[in-house]
């Protein structure tokens, strides 16, 4: 069992804190009623810290004070309305009037996910401002939206991956109550709430964390320092601490599903991997609640482990994040090479991902010097998350680029018809779906001035090989978070008015037509043509067929491989007038045909109208 | 496939010379034919450098020259006849005259190891006096004897954990030539070669490999500093290393088996462990030679995972040894509570090690401060090694204390009960079998100043708890070596032939009744009495049945269960007489008897005569 940690509000001014600091000799809950009020705390044999206090309105705010001396904010503080380095509130979860009790979540299999950063999404940049678009991207297909981690991160700005309070709710989002009501509004909408967390390292400020606790062990060093210590001695403590985290979110906000961040930096070299621990917990939780709970992760180990389930040794995540593809298609489609991109660049690489999911499952890996990952063939489609673009592969840019302003719209369609003709789970970038073209770049807003000179010269680092182009944008400038929000009036009109419509109708198609609904890979066929940038899929379940050719050559290509037999109907050409292509080379009808020619970077799709 | 490395001598002086360097600019082979002679090695693409020469005679010196610059000994060195600093030599491997064609190994089932220190089981410390004393081993019944690491250290006295050159056997113990007449002289007396490898971290004087490849990396830090590169940038190389290692000690000194040290110290976060590839290249050298080498390990995890196939998400080790089971036996024996021992002391805890292998499975260990292991109870008896001592137990003591000395005879004949009727893999440390009573310490010969002060220092620091008990010895010291010899000879007097006849008809009793040659953990059951301190084994196989009684406790025991039923014939009593006991109270037979009266400190064994 675990044990519950923070500030829990019982009602009628009655709350409970707990908070474990099992190297402390003394422990006191310092309460701002307002008036100060001093609360000895009770020390367990594990090192919790336990207090009761009377009189305690939601919203009343509260430190520790640690060895009669130091005083913090909570470790698991539910809500920091003044910041990092400010007293904790406590929040009074029950208060919240929620109406998704008939809500039963969306099957993973259905799940066609709409990452999102909530402050850039809007220019109010706040939870209750995304409700009001949640029916558009219902009516776009979409069924779950992914937030961009929300834990509170210093300032106003941040990409998320800053945060230093777990538990909490950033207060420029809207706060703990803020969350709640998006998260209502998504399940009165029909959407699933995903919410990015991160358990594999801490902002660098306002990170208090080890003055209660071992929370960091120096066995290991991450890309940001000294590795949590889910492994070292009191690393009990610590797995609670994110155990705790993850049905926090599940029961407290109703969220339906985690994306675990970078979970490879997750270093637990035990007997029981901390992300094994936390499944089985969520599976437990996911039981006594009678509906699932999801664990998503990102994962840069090709590890098949990471998704198998625990009989096979797996940790029995739900799924992850398919980096593979994304590169795969990439590079079919952008001359870049710089990078773990110059690991991909064949049409080979995308066939492979599509028929197996992990590209490199053991093969040599030029970008990491070493052989990398193991297969992961024995795996259903529906445990990966497929994309042409996220957060990541944007704003680590040094202009923060989105693929508009790299490819062309033929290339872009091309892209989406890739992704959402998959076998996977598809996952779309804010704003990809009408091809939005404002940068989303990297941007920050720190209270630390030395921090602030180290990640603004650790950018100029970064990109110093793009010297040529000018500096990097200042990350700390409020300039450079506006510029990264959506100019989402532009998708009614022109060519994003056209794009979004395209991606409507693929995820129409996606939806409703039954060899697109079906995630089996062992119902599919895929072969490519090297030189001529060809890819062509074949798909089915049931009675239902469809394949679809891919050219990723800006020529026209003439596929003249063995056609399935029967009779064909089209169903889509990317090339299609209707979709601001060149027009269709393709027939309406086939059966029996020779040859087909294909559009320079079109993407067309048939269906078996009668078998052959 | 791997890559070849080391020195190949092909035969009529040719000689093959490979050497990995990956970030060289250049290399060279320095050969003394005596004359000076360089030879310029090419690169491939995988950065191993390879240069032919004749004339080269078995011994030839070499060293590799690297940009230019620096000379140094062959990592993959196969003989340092000078030790660390010096020259590495050439080995014409086919020149030894084998006579072991016949020799097929010793199953796993029927493994009795028996641990021994080259340099401390003889007067003389080589292999070549190992041989005459084969035969007296193979009547007590081993089956098996187990080299502490034979690879060059500095100096010519150590344990063999500061070993720098991983395929080379050290010059003191008499070289390459020397362990191929022991190996073989073992095989000529019905005795399997296990030989101890350390692939966790190499010495600390002497250890270049660092100037030719990143065989490092800082992501990790061990007990012994930066860990061993396993999954970082170039790691390929590395992992080749390892594997062609365990590969040479099986093709070119025909051992049996290896002893891997400290597995839990070989970080490796990549999809693919570096010990489940070494398991799966065994397996295909097991398959090509048409015989099985083994792979036992050392691990400080309580993961099932390192026994586990393949299948299952294991590494597809062969057997691991069960520390649990030590220090569950020891700390019922003696009062240690220090350390480790700390987390026993219960007769829970040793009967959990014999149902289950792993005592803690995810329980909270004191010691460790965090829940520890995952539970191993679906692995066989046969994947667990147990002993009731080894060189770690005796030798970290600041006395180096062997079990006679802290325990009276009685304890030692129980211990040894204990270790030889369980359902595992039974390992003995020399002389054990006749209560040696040496002490076995700490040693080492290094040749650095500073090195040699820091382990003094680090040594006197480790034992600051026990200053009351005066300073350690001298590990630098010949005389602490030359103390950690055997006293072979007393083995044929006094209580000393009793204990070596009481082993001996243990090993007998084990491999004649069927029920204790079975490693059926299913065909066992086993209880405890914490009070009495008794515990009670019984195991069938077939129509074959033992029970043995075990009290731990100095008085005298009534042991008044429910026997179980039909007509039992005592095997052995530890108490007899015979055995320079206090005399059997235990009836020669029983059949319906209500209780047993077992003397203190004592092992009993009855065998199922006839069923009731």
């Amino acid at each position: 069992m675990s044990i519950r940690i923070g500030a829990r509000y019982e009602g009628n001014g009655r709350c409970e804190f707990i908070v474990w600091a099992p190297q402390a000799s003394e422990v006191a809950t310092k309460l701002f009623l307002p008036e100060v009020t001093m609360i000895p705390m009770e020390r367990d044999e594990w090192g919790y810290w336990r207090a009761r206090a009377e009189n305690v309105m939601p919203g009343a705010q509260y430190l520790y004070r640690i060895n009669n001396d130091e005083e913090r904010p909570d470790p698991a503080s539910h809500f920091q309305p003044l910041g990092v380095h400010s007293p904790s509130a406590v929040v009074a979860h029950g208060d919240f009037a929620w109406s998704d009790q008939t809500w039963a979540g969306v099957p993973q299999e259905e799940l066609v996910i709409y990452e999102l950063h909530t402050g850039a999404f809007t220019p109010e940049g706040t939870f209750d401002a995304i409700i009001p678009r949640l029916a558009e991207l219902r009516a776009l297909g979409v069924t779950a939206i992914e937030l961009m981690p929300v834990a509170e991160f210093p300032g106003e700005r941040n990409w998320g991956y800053d945060g230093v309070y777990p538990f909490s709710v950033h207060h420029a989002y809207g706060g703990p109550a803020g969350l709640k009501r998006l998260v209502n509004a998504c399940h009165e909408a029909g959407l699933a709430v995903i919410l990015d967390v991160v358990y594999n390292h801490l902002g660098p400020e306002g990170n208090y964390l080890s003055r209660f606790a071992p929370y960091f062990t120096d066995k290991y060093r991450t890309p940001w320092g000294s590795a949590i210590n889910f492994d070292d001695a009191r690393s009990d403590g610590v797995r609670n601490y994110f155990i705790e985290n993850a049905l926090h979110w599940f029961g407290a906000y109703h969220v339906d599903g985690l994306r675990l961040d970078a979970i490879h930096a997750i270093y637990d070299l035990s007997a029981r991997h901390f992300l094994q621990e936390l499944a089985e917990r969520v599976a437990e939780f996911s039981a006594r609640q009678g509906r699932k709970y999801l664990l998503l992760a990102e994962s840069d180990s090709n590890d098949p482990r990471v998704v198998r389930p625990k009989e096979m040794g797996g940790h029995g995540l739900d799924a992850q994040w398919l980096d593979d593809f994304h590169h795969s298609l990439r590079t079919l489609l952008t001359e870049e090479r710089c990078g773990y991109y110059a690991d991909y660049g064949l049409v080979a690489h995308l066939v492979k991902a599509i028929r197996e999911g992990f590209v490199y499952s053991g093969e040599y890996s030029p970008h990491r010097q070493r052989k990398h990952g193991s297969s992961s063939a024995d795996r259903p489609g529906h445990q990966f998350i497929v994309f042409a673009r996220n957060h990541d592969q944007v704003g680590n840019r040094m202009l923060g680029e989105r693929l508009p302003k790299l490819v062309s719209f033929d290339a872009l369609k091309l892209a989406a018809g890739a992704v959402l003709i998959s076998p996977f789970i598809p996952l779309l970038f804010m704003g990809e779906e009408y091809a939005e073209e404002a940068p989303f770049l990297y941007f920050v807003s720190h209270g630390d001035a030395d921090l602030i000179r180290a990640v603004r010269e650790g950018r100029k680092e970064e990109f110093k090989a793009f010297e040529w182009a000018g500096e990097p944008p200042d990350p700390q400038a409020v300039e450079t978070f506006r510029q990264s929000k959506l100019d989402w009036e532009s998708r009614k009109h022109g060519r994003r008015r056209v794009m979004r419509e395209f991606y409507r109708e693929l995820l129409r198609l996606r939806r409703e037509v039954p060899a697109l609904a079906a995630f089996d890979k062992n119902n599919l066929e895929i072969a490519g043509q090297e030189e001529l940038r060809l890819v062509f899929l074949r798909r089915w379940s049931g009675g239902s067929q469809v394949f679809c050719v891919m050219n990723f050559d800006r020529r026209k290509a003439v596929f003249n491989a063995a056609l399935p037999s029967g009779r064909w109907k089209k169903l889509l050409d990317s090339a299609d007038e209707e979709w601001e292509g060149v027009g269709s080379s393709l027939p309406e009808r086939i059966e029996a045909e020779k040859s087909l020619t294909v559009s320079g970077l079109s993407f067309a799709l048939y269906e078996l109208e009668t078998a052959g």
